[in-house]
């Protein structure tokens, strides 16, 4: 049987993860923890011999500079490097540089946790030349930006990278990494695991942590994906459900 | 008329640059100095508007680490990717971790410099399974790993990847960027300026300096390739042209 393996790598805390803001499109950077995270990240696949044949990242620096951070740190600095705005975070639209606690005290609950977790809630729209828009940015040139995105949005245009880009390196036989964002990995996983759109509201991707899983001939997982650290795994997840509280 | 914009950048200072060792394809890191210097190249091309559309870089550390700083320096983290190995430093043989000023005593200044700068005689050739022998590498897999390099051994497993997948960039239209190392784009900047075989041991490229070249139609310089700070290039020519004494 063909096996492929696939590894999903969440980025390291960044800028606005520690401030506590909605990031999604804004381009901010890691925290020092953020990038010794990385390093540990990269570490743990050394440790593990698996070692990645192609990265693919999202478009975002908190994303291309862990992965640049951990292939170093496993002796992959080298392998090819694909890169795609359909990896990147969901788009937090008009919430994009606001406080979650804050935004959490004005909203209320309910109303908060609907637009952080809910699949088909988009945030409102970002207005076009405000402050976090990205629409002008050349990176996106040709790109239909999206003012806003809830995780229904995050899945058709994430799903053709899958299909092609990153079932096209799989099927060559490489051990392939994906360093990419809570969303675009959460996208990946439901599909991965057929998790329920009511369902994906409870899954939490730590941050640094390589999840890796073993893909048959029909690119579905032949057990359950792997977290090469499962403890600080666990713990770490919790922390991100817990974040505005 | 068409014209095209090539951006040449030498790594940074090197663990081995700075022990004045021998390095060729031993894939060692930058100092801190190299990795300032990488990001002050970054920031010469942002203050100079020259912004890459594209980066290819070696299969070496020094130059990954140099591209990745340099591009984020200058926002331009975010664009593709490509390595190879074809763009590495010339391979130094048997001298390959040999301290450069002991090698001078030992030999004397006229086998020395010969071995730096003639252009066809190269060093001893590593022998195979020594410390620093790279054919088992998994980086070079399927490459007919050489086992000592003249700068005239260099040129013809350079010029196809400039003739084919440079050149394919830069007919595309992107500002490419080349981040590779001193022998590697010597042999670029022989042919783009037309260099005999006798003068090009007289050129020396300084360490973080982009240097810009305009191409025409025909792939070649329209006037002379610039440094973007040429005071500090002058400077850091003369610098290198001194190592080893």
């Amino acid at each position: 049987m063909t096996e492929h393996t696939l590894i999903l790598l969440r980025h390291g805390e960044s800028d606005w993860n520690q401030k506590n803001l909605f990031t999604g499109w804004v381009d901010v950077d890691l925290t020092e923890k953020g990038r010794a995270e990385a390093v540990r990240g990269g570490q743990l696949m050394r440790d593990a011999g698996l070692l990645p044949d192609v990265v693919h990242t999202s478009v975002l620096r908190r994303a291309i500079t862990t992965a640049n951070l951990a292939l170093d740190a496993c002796d992959r600095h080298w392998v090819p490097v694909r890169r795609s705005w359909r990896l990147n975070e969901r788009h937090y639209g008009a919430l994009q540089g606001l406080d979650k606690a804050a935004t959490r005290d004005k909203y209320g609950d309910e109303q908060f946790m609907l637009w952080r977790r809910s699949f088909d809630t988009p945030p409102p729209p970002i207005e076009a030349g405000s402050e976090f828009d990205q629409s002008g940015d050349p990176r996106y040139a040709g790109v239909d930006v999206p003012a806003t995105e809830c995780l229904a949005d995050v899945i058709p245009r994430m799903m053709p990278y899958w299909e092609h880009d990153l079932r096209a390196d799989l099927s060559a036989g490489m051990t392939v990494l994906v360093t990419a964002h809570g969303n675009s990995l959460r996208a990946l996983v439901k599909h991965l695991d057929g998790i329920s759109d009511d369902d994906i509201a409870g899954l939490n991707i730590p941050t640094g942590m390589p999840l890796v899983y073993r893909l048959g001939d029909d690119f579905m997982p032949t057990g359950p994906g792997e977290y090469l650290d499962p403890e600080a795994a666990a713990e770490a997840a919790a922390a991100v459900a817990n974040q505005g509280r």
